[in-house]
């Protein structure tokens, strides 16, 4: 057994199981281990954005780590936009970064690069093999720290010569910790700010957005009349029929303001107090109403269950039953193709338990309230802002949960920083439906532009801020790579193209000129 | 006047006359200050590897910066790859990164991050700008350390506040320091070396590859008898008639190591001693022949041309005129297409002055033999080893020198990793020809993987090292982007559209089926 085999046979049996690869020469004896461990499948991107996204979107809906495999420096530099969302997240993944031979590194070679200064800002845990008996309890370590509540990326570099030396053995799996305790005079407080009478909202993320934190919350506002929102971007929420569908805290400054006026008591399940995403001339970045008390219930990595149980005993709320939605499904919509034509079409069509994942930006403002009656689903954001997480985190969920349908909502210019996705769509004949709203503009700039007080915007400015000249044509950016494409121009012929989307299986894109 | 705009009319009074740029909300005022700056021309990328690669290509050939315009940390970090070229290349180069307004940073929102742990790998000079008052100054002084020799990465960060803010007017340039002068006892060794009788090789890059000093070396070559080789990656070198065209330390260790067996003075110009690429089991990495001097002439930011100057006086090489090849092109080739007959049109139909910016790394190994005598062109390689800086360098290069004919010389598994870049090659209607070969694998991985000594790859291992299933269809991708292309399967039909494209403005894909 060499190294690389101690890495593979280590990472299955602390249950990753999936390998999310690009790899390049220092990283072939890991490669060639892969037909040594049956246990580990192997999914090759064309560009490491793709690598990372795919897994984030594995480990929300698989709950455990996938672990990429990565090129040098540069290599782990091409992922790590992805891995910043993944860190917001707080998904558990390891990376595998190849490194020249410990022999090689001093000298500087072309390829050489501080990896771990790259590592740094994305990496909870950081660590270099230093030889090949080593490797396999770093292995187990790098699975323990990912896992370690709430979930976080865990770097392990691997010198070439750590990988093809002889190694004793794989190493066991390493138990991560728990969730550490709530703080107990928040919960006290909560529970007092709760029958105070004033008003109260609660703001979810984490596990507060989990199906049985709905619930919980459910009870909690139906007996106290709390007011339920959910942060901006959250990792993954279930919603649909026979889930509480929350609303969430508005993405501008001045709406998510509004949304909280009237709070007396701010109450923070597994989150932070909001604030803007971007600052504005002469506006304030915070967002907890003045004079409103702040509750933190629960912070990322704590026991948030028990808390609210707690609360719900508190508050008198335990035999009430949580308020779910009933099943409407609109009709098939007609006329012009648009936002909300796309949005009631898929709440029409998408299949029991659909996973959506979001990074429509603008595109999508309609989808939230037509799905949230439609079948039970999942829902996955843009948890870090950086655009190009939605086709590979497509990929990634499509490949944790192999029997249902995946739904990338996509915008266009956003799709375009980690398109080679498509191709590993194909490759691997996942279900996925991308919903590719095509408006060929940066609209969220050309209305930023404005909010942050740039005024109109003259030609040059114009020009950074489309997509036109030419024209993106995403069929053919699809057949390139693989993956039936279709156009569609008004409302019937996109729901023509979903339904059937829906009906076959494998990936298909659908460019809604909207 | 605002910071942005200081911060431009500061660049352009500099010299830095293109901005390419992937901007985001907190860079808006930069974008709206392109509108008042009549000198800066801006181009937009749709990924940020295209606007840093872009960069790299444009310094090259303009010898001086650009400035990019990226997105705070993941944009950077979407960046870093080709900046880690760009940095082997000792590319000038300024990074303009936005960031949060100063008030916004320490509230840690979604898109918060640590940028300058980003930048610290590829930069030589970091800078957050305090103050809108203080852009101008750090302005000059990244172009300043931008142009410090032998060319650097200059990386500012842009807090959106020092953007908005009033400023009190921009800052004049700053001259940038000198060459340092070469260590005198190397020049006395080199000329005592090259005068004493035994073998002598120079190994030449930087400066040592201008064209004034290909002259020089040729003059002390023909005059001693010393052999003459370029480093393997060079970031720009005038090859083909008129010039003294020289041949590289092969890719390969042994081949090296062969190529430099007998050599008794290994004399080093503008570079340091070699390494091979990557290391392999039981070899070693360092090349410099066992028992032979080394005499480092000069290092890189050092003056090389008055060391040769000096050395060519000291052999007594003044009067000899430099060897340089006669033009002697090809005529078109006929049957299967391969890399030979590309290479072969290639030498025979490209236009005079044409850059080679060399990606094409297995298929384009005869690319050197046959166009040494074909017109004069320059030629510019991948310097970093980070796949994806063809395409993007091609379009700074074309970008730098509108009346000349790029030529990418494109491997199709590199392309994918920026294939963005056809996007700004069509908008910006750069002359550029891609010539794509598609062998649909990773060729260079599957010769890696036998010599590191991991055996016959397995079904999982060959399906990380191929590009099938599904084929990539660069003619569909291209015309996805705007670009014209076709598919040539044969090397008469190749040999047409070459001829097409070099006589037609603007941007063509070859997809060259090998």
């Amino acid at each position: 057994m060499n190294g690389a085999q101690s890495l593979l046979e280590t990472f299955v049996g602390a249950g990753v199981e999936v390998c999310f690869t690009n790899p390049g020469t220092s990283e072939m004896h890991f490669v060639a281990a892969l037909d040594t461990e049956p246990g580990m499948r192997a999914v090759l991107g064309l560009f490491e954005g793709v690598v990372t996204g795919a897994a984030d979107g594995y480990a929300r809906m698989a709950g455990k780590p996938a672990c990429t495999l990565l090129h040098l420096g540069p290599g782990l530099a091409n992922g790590l936009a992805n891995l910043h969302n993944a860190r917001r997240a707080r998904s558990p993944l390891v990376n595998v970064v190849g490194e020249h031979a410990t022999h090689h590194r001093a000298l500087d070679a072309p390829l050489t690069s501080n990896i771990e200064g790259f590592a740094d800002p994305v990496s909870a845990w950081i660590r270099v093999s230093e030889s090949a008996a080593s490797v396999g309890r770093d292995a187990a370590e790098a699975v323990q720290a990912a896992l370690s509540p709430p979930g976080q990326i865990a770097t392990l570099i691997l010198p070439a010569d750590t990988a093809w030396n002889d190694a004793p053995g794989s190493a066991t799996a390493l138990t991560p910790p728990g969730l550490e305790p709530t703080n107990p005079d928040a919960v006290t407080g909560a529970i007092r700010a709760l029958l105070s009478g004033e008003p109260c909202t609660f703001l979810l993320n984490g596990l507060g957005v989990s199906e049985r934190g709905l619930q919980l919350i459910s009870r909690i506002a139906q007996k106290t009349g709390a007011r339920v929102l959910g942060d901006t971007f959250i990792a993954r929420i279930p919603r649909g029929a026979g889930r509480f569908n929350i609303g969430r805290l508005p993405y501008f400054a001045e709406q998510a303001e509004e949304a909280l006026v009237g709070t007396r008591h701010l109450i923070l399940v597994d989150t932070k107090a909001p604030v803007s995403f971007f600052a504005y001339p002469g506006r304030s970045s915070e967002l907890t109403p003045e004079g409103s008390q702040v509750h933190q219930l629960s912070l990322p990595g704590e026991d948030t269950l028990s808390a609210l149980d707690a609360v719900v005993e508190g508050v008198g709320a335990s035999i009430i039953e949580p308020e779910v939605s009933e099943l409407a499904r609109p009709g098939a919509p007609t006329g012009k193709l648009n936002p909300e034509t796309i949005a009631q079409s898929l709440a029409a069509l998408m299949p029991e338990q659909a996973i959506l994942v979001n990074e429509a930006t603008t595109s999508g403002f309609a989808i939230p309230g037509f799905t949230s009656r439609s079948v039970s689903h999942e829902w996955l954001d843009l948890t870090g802002g950086a655009i190009g997480m939605g086709l590979p985190a497509a990929v990634g969920a499509a490949i944790a949960c192999p029997d249902r349908r995946v739904v990338a909502l996509q915008a266009d210019g956003s799709a375009m920083y980690t398109i080679q996705a498509l191709w590993t769509m194909a490759r691997e004949n996942t279900d996925v439906t991308v919903i590719l709203f095509a408006n060929r503009k940066y609209a969220i700039l050309q209305v930023e532009f404005m909010r942050v007080g740039a005024q109109n915007p003259g030609p040059k400015a114009m020009n950074m801020l489309d997509l036109s000249r030419p024209d993106l044509e995403f069929v053919h950016l699809a057949r390139g790579m693989g993956v039936p494409a279709v156009q569609a121009t008004d409302a019937a012929s996109f729901h023509r193209a979903l339904a059937e989307s829906f009906a076959t299986p494998g990936p298909y894109l659908i460019e809604a000129l909207i």
